[in-house]
Formats: C-alpha cells, structure tokens, sequence
C-alpha cells in the first residue's frame, strides 16, 4: 500500500486508477491509502459540477478540461452519473471520453457507478478527489446528476458548485429550490443556442431576488454556454476564477466542515460497528423484533443496547 | 407527559397538536412522549404522496380524505411542503385545510415546516406520525414535496408511496428516475384532463417497462386523476386498497426495517452524544483543526478519539 501511495504521489495514471478502485471496493484498504496520501493532500482545487440529466454536463465538462490544459493546469475528472451513456460501465466511459484527451497525460477521467459502494457514494467520490489531489492534479472535476442526497452531499464535497440546467426547464426550477439551488456558486445555462434560453435566465433571476445577498457576499452570476461548440467556456473559466479569489478567506472554513462532517462519519461507522461487535450474535435482531412487535420503544431499546455493552465491558 | 399521552390515546385535537409540537420542538420531550404511546401504535396504516410542487398534492389529499371519511375511517394528515401556500405558517395552513372538514373531528390536519427541526425532519414526521397512530387514526397520511433526501427518508417511513406527476413534467421523468420512481407503490397523473397527459403516461410506461416484475410483483399502476373535481378519486382508493391486500404479507418486514433503521439512528445520536462529552471542552475541535491541517488523517484522528475515550473511561 506504502509503495501504491507514492506511486501515487508520482502521478502515474494505472496507479490512480488502482487506487480509486480500491477505494470503490475495498473499505478497509482504502482507509489504509488514505492514511498513506492524506497529508500530500489539500492543494488541489475542487470544482463540484451538477444538473439533471440531458443537460450536457459531460461535455461542459469535456470543455472546461480543454480549456484548463491551456493555461497548463493538470486536471482530474470524477464522473458520477447513473443515466449518462457511460453508465454501462466505467471502462468503456472512461475510454469514450479519454479520446479527447488521450494523448495527455495531464488528465485522469474515471468513471464511477452509483450503486454498491461500501460505506456510500459520497465517501467514494471524496476519497478518490483525495487520490487525485495527491497525484499533484491542480484542479479535480466532480461531475454528478443533481437528484437525489448523495449527489448534493457530493458537491457539497467541492470547493465550488456548479449548477448547469438548460432552456425548457423552467418547471423544475421551483422542484430545484429546495435543493440545489442553495448550493450553487455559478449557474450554467447550457444548450443557451435554443429557444427559451432568456425565460430560463428570467427564472433563475427571480430565484435568486428571493435571496438577500449583503455587499461581500457572492451573488452567484448565471452565465450562457453552448458546450458543444464552445461557446461561453472562457467565460465559465473566469467566473470560476472570480469565486475562487472571492471565496479564499472563507475556504479553509468550508473545508474544515468537511472535514469535521467526514470525521463524524468515520466516528459513527466504528462505534456502531463496535456495538454490533460486543453483542452477541442475533441479540441486535431480537431487539429490533421486540420493538416491531410493540413491547418494546425504540427509544428504550436504544438505551438498554447502550447499558448492556456497558456492563458487559466493565463501565 | 403521561397525562398528554393519555389524551392524545383518547383522540383529543388539542392533545395532538400540542404532542406533536413537543415532537417539533423539544428532542427529550419527544421521545419520552413516544415511549409513552409507542406500544399503542402499529394499527394505523401509512400513505405517503409525493411529488413536485404544484403538481396538486395537497387538493389530492383533501379529496383522498374526503373519500375515506365516507367508508367510516378516521384520518391523519401530515403536510410537509416547504413550497406550498402553506408554508407561510404552519397555522395558518392548518386554519386553510381544515376548512374542509372543519365539523369533522375524526380528521386532524398538521402542517410541518421544513426546517429547524432537531434531529431532523424524517425523524419528526415519523413521531408525529406515531401520535397519530396513537390516537386512533385509521389512516396517516404524510404529504411532501418530492425533492430531496429528506423527503424520500419521508416516504420510505409510509407503508404504501403515491407519486404524483402532472401533464407537462416529461422533462423530470428521467429525473425522477433516480430517486423518487424506485419508491412508487403508485403513479398518479393529476390533472389529467390536461393536454399531454397520454404522453405523461407513456413516459411513466416506458421507465416502468425497464423494470423486470415477477408473476407475483406488484407492478406500480398509473392512474388519472383530476383532484379539483374529484375524477379518479375512487379508483386510487380502490388502487390503494389493492395494494394494501397484495402487501399484507410483506408489510410486516417492511416496518421492521423502518425501525431498524430508526434505532440505528438513536444509537448513533446518543454514542455521538457520549463521545462528545467524555472529551474535554474544545478536544473535538482540535482534533478536526490538526486534520485540516493536515497534520493527521481523518481515520487516524477517529482511532485515537475512540482510544481516549477507552482509557479514560478505564476500558
């Protein structure tokens, strides 16, 4: 593992790929690779990219790392996406969307399944930025669907938020709001070619006048592109710029959030399964039968859980 | 707490009510008044509605409610719609709704805000659901905005989950897809005397037909209905009533993992709890600074606050 993480270090590509799949499937060797690469990590700038399906994340995604490898930044993508084309497995979206850059070795896209990840997607996907961000990547590009918790957790995971919706869907705005409009730094109307585009504008301004904003806070701008020609990707480029100047000071906070909120899981993980562990086998069953049977509260089969393990150790 | 308990096992108005915002407000309060009234519970039977705002939920509802009255059953309704013309106050829209069934007093209506709710929002509506079941009625209906997480946990807490789509919405079907589909027990079409309602239909057919259901599955039907006067009210009660005789078998496991998974929840809210105040004043914070920092990795940090914890607590 100790050899794996410096390989790591060293930015070699079948050594990353290696590593993000044993974060995918392997817990506990990832915890070990984390251990190992975690203090080489920190450097890299996290952009977090979410919109519904059909809304051409992928390609604006595919643009914004042309756009970076200009200006010589090294970029890793992490693609999350359970209706994309790629969906039907990771190699072959991997290898689909490497053409464009296959020839730079500056750029690692992974793909990765939404389903059957041990100990959750979110961790998945935050651990494996971490393998990118040790590989000495300067920019990691999370790219999900915006649906359900998981991905919101996901970009919540980013150091800026990138919400991309298209003309036509002025519907969803409102079933937006409750989510991830409030996590979004840049608003992206991409496909801005078609009809519509100016309503959609329209709607996400009146979404926004809802908000207060004081005069330091960032009021987050709503640009125009068309990823398949281009169009407006410097601009997204400078805007993201503009946030990440604009949101210095408040980064290390931001991420010190996540660390905390990762900390937590980690601390809720070993206690529940140090709880299982002490009890004898089938006891935790014939508790949650009790209580579904009505004999018993949850909240009182909690507390004599919590006792049990007490005396049974000594407390 | 006791006395409370007792009224509201008798089914008073007012003891609900003031049960229900001690639910809301008071975490401790909360669940000594569930372990009060957690063994009367069980009896009642659990409809989820989701779907996106303005999709008609909340006339739905009134109608569904309506309808079962009529068969002699009494019923609850839980509203949780941080979208709705309610949500100004939950008073207010209890005064608006009720309106309805003003004379009747075997239907009690309780509008939930969205936020603000100590340990969280699915865990209030499934208390709150519990005071209902308590006091005797037949049915709980829990009505939210289909959205987040949090409103999925919602309706994962129902017996049987109603999804309500509108004509129109053929954009969100994919979606929808990912969260909210996997958990429908039944489609309804609202106002289905629209144009594009055939469309919606074959659209909701054509992600059902992805599914692979077995001779003694349920297959999730699609209905049409028009709340505003009542069309198709009938036949979703008899729908529900199918699928509450098809589930009968299973519902009991359905339940069990509901409380599983609650009791998980308070072990983990009350170990968390611990760790908390067995560390000094500022130790947690301190640790998360030096993770930030990069001085320790996150998994490293969770080991040795669970290692302080064994050795000053003589383990």
């Amino acid at each position: 593992m100790s050899e794996l993480a410096d390989r790591v270090r060293a930015g070699e590509p079948r050594a990353i790929a290696r590593a993000i799949s044993i974060i995918e499937d392997e817990p506990a060797g990832g915890a070990e690779l984390i251990q190992q690469i975690f203090r080489h990590t920190g450097r890299a700038y996290l952009i977090g990219v979410t919109g519904a399906p059909g809304a051409g994340k992928s390609t604006l995604v595919d643009r914004l790392v042309g756009e970076l490898r200009k200006t010589g930044q090294t970029v890793g993508v992490i693609a999350v996406d359970p209706t994309s084309p790629y969906s039907g497995g990771a190699l072959l979206g991997d290898r689909v969307r490497m053409q464009a850059h296959a020839l730079d070795s500056d750029v690692f896209i992974r793909s990765m399944a939404t389903r059957g990840h041990l100990g959750g997607l979110a961790r998945a996907t935050s651990d494996a930025s971490l393998v990118l961000d040790a590989a000495g990547k300067d920019i990691v590009i999370i790219e999900t669907v915006g649906v359900g918790q998981d991905e919101v957790d996901i970009v919540r995971t980013a150091d800026i938020s990138i919400v991309v919706v298209v003309p036509g869907m002025g519907d969803e705005i409102q079933a937006l709001k409750a989510g991830i409009m409030e996590i979004a730094d840049i608003f992206v109307v991409n496909k801005s070619d078609r009809e519509g585009t100016d309503r959609m504008i329209a709607a996400l301004e009146s979404v926004l006048a809802l908000q207060t904003y004081g005069e330091q806070d960032w009021r987050p701008p709503i640009l125009r592109t068309t990823a398949t020609t281009g169009d407006g990707i410097d601009g997204l480029i400078k805007a993201v710029n503009r946030f990440r100047a604009h949101s210095a000071a408040a980064l290390a906070s931001r991420r010190r959030e996540r660390i905390a909120a990762r900390l937590r899981e980690i601390l809720v993980d070993r206690l529940m399964a140090d709880v299982r562990a002490k009890m004898p086998v089938g006891a935790l069953e014939a508790v949650v039968d009790r209580v579904a049977a009505r004999e018993l509260d949850p909240y009182t089969a909690a507390a004599q859980i919590l006792a049990s393990r007490r005396s049974s150790t000594g407390l």
